[in-house]
């Protein structure tokens, strides 16, 4: 099953299982989409269908959202960098991501916004101290993610905060696909730049495998359905091209995952807003 | 004012203005804590005042609370570090903070729990792009945070986002002082270990000042009513003792902020519950 989040046509959102072209809204019968990651339902005849949606992030309202970097060797070699013992995290605001087909942001302050394309991970079911034998159990799909970084505000510190939370700089989506379909791992991921391939691996070479990932994350913190564990970007970024290439306006970015879908998105600079907001 | 988030003694979670020894509950008048955030109100007569309450951390329910480390000369020097150009920032969730009184929790996979004293602010306008000089206009008030951290996980990787995030590892609270009380800055932040004095210095000495922190982080993200930014930890942590010294049940940890109050917590073994949670 692929399960979607998304806003309808007059901008009510909802929540739903897509088949083929046609979203059945699942929104009039289960309370909430944390709700269906932890118990997916079949659509019925009666369930309403809908086709103008806008995508919109497939986690949970106030998701969790923990990134692993430096989980391929080949990324963390193009980086000057080494896999480490224990996975490389850091969090991200769920505002840091729009859905599929909405332009991600490029910033005003920094232009230097980089691809990363990933599979993701969405939980199904709650968790404390999960051990890696029970692991997938937790999980309810995979998704794919631009799990883009602006470089040079990355860099700004040791800490990757500031460089991978500007405000709809990644994405999601267009949905996740539960693992009955998607399998457990083994998941391709490629990355396409204005339809030229620019990364390409298999999650078989990820250092930090689901499991491993989701035991280390749940030692620390309680998972919960809908929260997202993005399992890192093989080699390719634009930030390591000679000379780098970083995103702007008029560019497409897709990223693929086997078993999964295509997520794609332009790219649009950021309209500024100064001062206070409501 | 001095702004809380309570439960009351039969469990219901509320919110409301201390008044000396008693709390004015405001949650039957003002829609959540986020509005009194922005739009404080005088109690009334008519308000219910309660004295019983369990604190809760005074941000907003899904707050984004980013930490700045290495904002203390004094603190950058013990840990063989330097202050950057730009903040050092990681974020943390929500559920990592327990409220004044409510004992912070010793992991039971590392017992590396360090104390951490800190001056924080909570956001009460929203903002984007928020300039330096009109800054202190979206500030609500300031808090003591309990900003702890699990050392060993710390170190894991280059990102301190394991080490930062254990369930109720850290504190906040016991609420927040507006800054017509507190004053705009010159907080002085003392941490007691046992009632022995381990940190003391003021936000004088932050290497990156409330305004900057805030222009900083607004730059890349949206900031709401009920988000926080932790100002960063003079010197004087555990970890930098010789030996190293380190939380355990039995201790009591105080945070003082001078024209706020004092933030006192001791400290529980935690309770493990493997596997699935809901």
């Amino acid at each position: 099953m692929r399960l979607a989040r998304f806003r309808t046509a007059t901008g009510t959102r909802a929540f739903g299982v897509v088949d083929g072209d046609e979203i059945v809204r699942l929104d009039r019968r289960v309370p909430s989409f944390e709700s269906l990651l932890a118990a997916p339902v079949l659509p019925e005849p009666a369930d309403e269908r809908v086709t103008d949606v806008t995508w919109e992030p497939p986690m949970g309202d106030h998701a969790k959202v923990l990134c692993c970097g430096m989980n391929f060797a080949s990324h963390a070699g193009e980086s000057g960098r080494e896999v480490l013992d224990r996975p490389t995290l850091f969090a991200r605001f769920p505002d840091s991501f729009v859905g599929a087909g909405t332009p991600v942001v490029r910033p005003t302050v920094d232009d230097s916004l980089d691809w990363e394309g990933e599979a993701a991970i969405v939980i199904g079911r709650a968790g404390r101290h999960i051990a890696e034998s029970v692991a997938w159990d937790h999980v309810a799909g995979v998704t794919a993610m631009a799990e883009n970084s602006v470089r040079t505000w990355q860099l700004h510190s040791t800490q990757a905060t500031a460089g991978k939370n500007f405000a709809g700089s990644g994405a999601m989506g267009p949905w996740l696909t539960t693992l009955d379909e998607a399998g457990r791992g083994s998941w391709t991921v490629t990355t396409r730049l204005n339809g030229a391939v620019v990364q390409h691996d298999t999650t078989d070479h990820l250092a930090f495998d689901v499991p491993r990932l989701v035991a280390y994350v749940s030692a620390f913190t309680p998972l919960r359905p809908g929260d997202v564990i993005a399992t890192g970007t093989p080699k390719g970024v634009g930030f390591r091209m000679d000379p780098p290439r970083f995103l702007a306006p008029g560019d497409e970015i897709e990223v693929e995952v086997s078993g999964v879908g295509v997520l794609r998105n332009g790219v649009v600079d950021e309209l500024v807003t100064t001062g206070s907001t409501t």
